[in-house]
């Protein structure tokens, strides 16, 4: 099988946001005018896919969504940042995943989402050969069979495993041991060892992935490598106006780091400079930086590099 | 010119409705999962027409929207209520009104809507034959200009003008001497004459029209006929699940009521009726009534009769 070394390809579930921003949220029983709505794609696999194909990165999407109106703004969203959507097929009479994102003026933000009826791609649906040949698979593992069975095919082939963990369920641990970095949420880590972060690293690890992130907000991130070495990189400072889809934002940085095999700490600090940019704008994907607005915040702020713990 | 009696014209703004059902309201910066998501046409206007549709009456809607996806949506519900769209266009490369109405379990409502780029019609862009012609003229009053030169057209051919009033703006009183039915809200009878409702009425009546009625939600309707006349019509007792869009309904109602030429207290009374119907499921629109149910409602409630005050 030949390796296409430039490849990204994304597992996971897609979504379309409908991004309100207003001055402040309304009283029960009240109506609110929003000073503006945005529709956007999102989706955690799909906007890290949409950062990747900003900085110059070949991405695919494998996925499934309804065929409603929103199921083809999702994929023409996709199709328009160059995401391959070869892979991305309509559940047909079902509806995609939708949410209504408000935004206050500090930048606070509530999310009303619905699922959708689409099904999820199931396992003997998945282009083995495609995943085969990827330089790197990002998963969400919302979908735990077909999640297990494109690792496990990533791992027969020497396909680097990325996951975005959101919420741990019940069967995430069939994935973790075909994972080599964990990017996730503080609720994640939380569910894994309460409050204790380098509780939750240390376990995280002993699944053998290469590297385990937390990230936290304005708090930055938290990182362990497999020898044991932990670093934090703090938040970039920037004036934040919407912080939907900074995780997601934070996995495209990430992987964009992997692909160029830079040392895990530049690989962490280069994510945090992707999800801080992405703040500027309201939208989950407004703002996604390119390369070059990366490097101009990197060089400006050598004073924000980590430091090791 | 030709009357056509049987034919209700709406002037109003089209918007669409994303109606989301769920247990309770998220705190700041939370994240809720919809327990169901539906979505359709709305309008104060746009709705009063599909409730005339459903109770058999031919109908016609004046109106401009924008020409995104939404925009096709809304046009293609009310086809399908049968209500005609040869005067509904599409303002091109602009949006249509959009709400997002969350639900929770006890029926209470937040509604987050955004205005739309989409230009109201023009004075000069009314189809005042098509006017001149109708049975009744139900204006919403949001832009005023239009609304009153299709007032005026309406008043010099004999049409009957029902006004829907909301809220009360700087220049509604234009509008008010051209209307011969006034249905307003609680809020626009509060800003006419603060908390006294009967102050309201008598105000109101005094630019002429025939009836003035306040809608109160729960607490039913008060109207007063222009010979002085005060009565108060209780709400139907309904278990509610959803009250978007009752008082459009009661609107349609309303002026079904009106083609019949009952009494004033029957026309109110079987508006009264259709808003509540309308409340037993989800979306201004899902449980309109058909006649038969407002007629079995009707019945079976004659203790339910209008006591004069």
């Amino acid at each position: 099988m030949e390796r296409n070394q430039k490849v990204v390809l994304g597992l996971g579930q897609c979504s379309f946001d409908l991004l309100g921003s207003l001055a402040c949220y309304p009283q029960l029983d009240q109506k609110v005018e929003l000073n503006s709505l945005l529709l956007q794609g999102g989706g955690p696999v799909a906007t890290a896919l949409v950062t990747l194909a900003r900085l110059g990165v070949q991405t695919k999407i494998l996925s499934r969504i309804g065929d409603d109106h929103f199921a083809h703004l999702i994929r023409s969203g996709l199709e328009r940042e160059g995401v391959d959507c070869l892979h991305l097929s309509f559940d047909r009479r079902q509806t995609s995943q939708l949410a209504f994102i408000a935004i206050d003026q500090s930048g606070h933000r509530n999310v009303f989402w619905h699922r959708g009826t689409a099904r999820a791609l199931q396992a003997d649906q998945l282009p083995l050969d495609v995943i085969g040949s990827a330089a790197v698979l990002h998963l969400d593992g919302l979908h735990i069979t077909p999640s297990v069975v494109a690792a496990q095919a990533a791992r027969q082939n020497g396909v680097v495993t990325v996951l975005d963990g959101g919420t741990l369920r019940t069967d995430t641990e069939k994935l973790l041991p075909l994972i080599d970095h964990m990017v996730v949420s503080q609720t994640f880590a939380r569910q894994v060892a309460g409050h204790d972060l380098f509780k939750a690293l240390d376990k995280l690890s002993a699944w053998n992935a290469e590297a385990v992130t937390i990230t936290l907000g304005r708090e930055g991130s938290l990182t362990r490598l497999q020898d044991g070495t932990c670093f934090r990189q703090p938040a970039f400072r920037v004036e934040a106006v919407d912080t939907t889809g900074c995780g997601d934002v934070f996995h495209g940085g990430y992987i964009y780091g992997l692909l160029q095999q830079w040392p895990m700490c530049d690989v962490v600090r280069f994510a945090a400079a992707c999800a801080a940019l992405k703040t500027r704008a309201v939208g989950g994907r407004t703002a996604i930086p390119t390369l070059q607005d990366v490097e101009r915040l990197l060089q400006s702020q050598h004073g924000g590099r980590q430091g090791h713990e």
